[in-house]
């Protein structure tokens, strides 16, 4: 791609973004509603989501673009994205290939849980 | 309640918390899975909330503890909570009372769609 996809001016403006410049993204399962994880996009993540509908965040850790799966194969086509009453969060439905995260498990919330179901009020 | 929760050693230890103290908590309707809303955690709000089993969150515009529901009564009976991989995001599963958007909308995420499902690939 040569261009870069420029995010609509009405929309920048409803962004709340945090001092780094970015929007909390729920990356959710379009059809089980599994939720799969949790990345922050910036303007330009955004607007090549939408474009392209291929999932693009912000990495934090490698301060770089990255397209989910350019990788490990593990691409998320974008059904659908939603942005939530303050502003900040997105919420994006996905069809996930694969394991959503970086250690295999499905979803990046599958190891370890704090609190169980089975005790439940 | 006269005396605080204290987060357990051990998990406290695990979480990768913002530079303010916080950790994302992403929360979910248990049985629908629909994601409701996105709020944040200070130690003293995960102690709470796993104690408690009400869904009490760290408000960053009030700055103080916020019990979701206090007020409106559309609190957030807790079933299960889960930490993801990187230890700075919760999934919280709830069963909601009324609306969880301060709008009146069952969900943050209903009012503004940005990418509908209708043109998916």
């Amino acid at each position: 791609m040569t261009t870069v996809p420029v995010l609509d001016p009405e929309l920048a403006a409803r962004l709340k973004r945090t001092p780094d410049g970015l929007v909390c993204a729920v990356v959710q399962q379009y059809d089980t509603r599994e939720v799969l994880m949790v990345a922050w996009m910036s303007d330009e993540a955004l607007a090549r989501t939408l474009t392209t509908r291929e999932a693009t965040y912000w990495s934090r850790s490698r301060q770089e673009l990255w397209i989910k799966g350019a990788t490990s194969g593990h691409t998320q086509a974008v059904h659908e994205v939603r942005l939530d009453c303050d502003g900040d969060t997105l919420l994006v439905l996905v069809d996930q290939q694969g394991a959503a995260c970086h250690t295999g498990d499905r979803t990046c919330f599958d190891a370890d849980v704090l609190l169980g179901a089975d005790v439940a009020r």
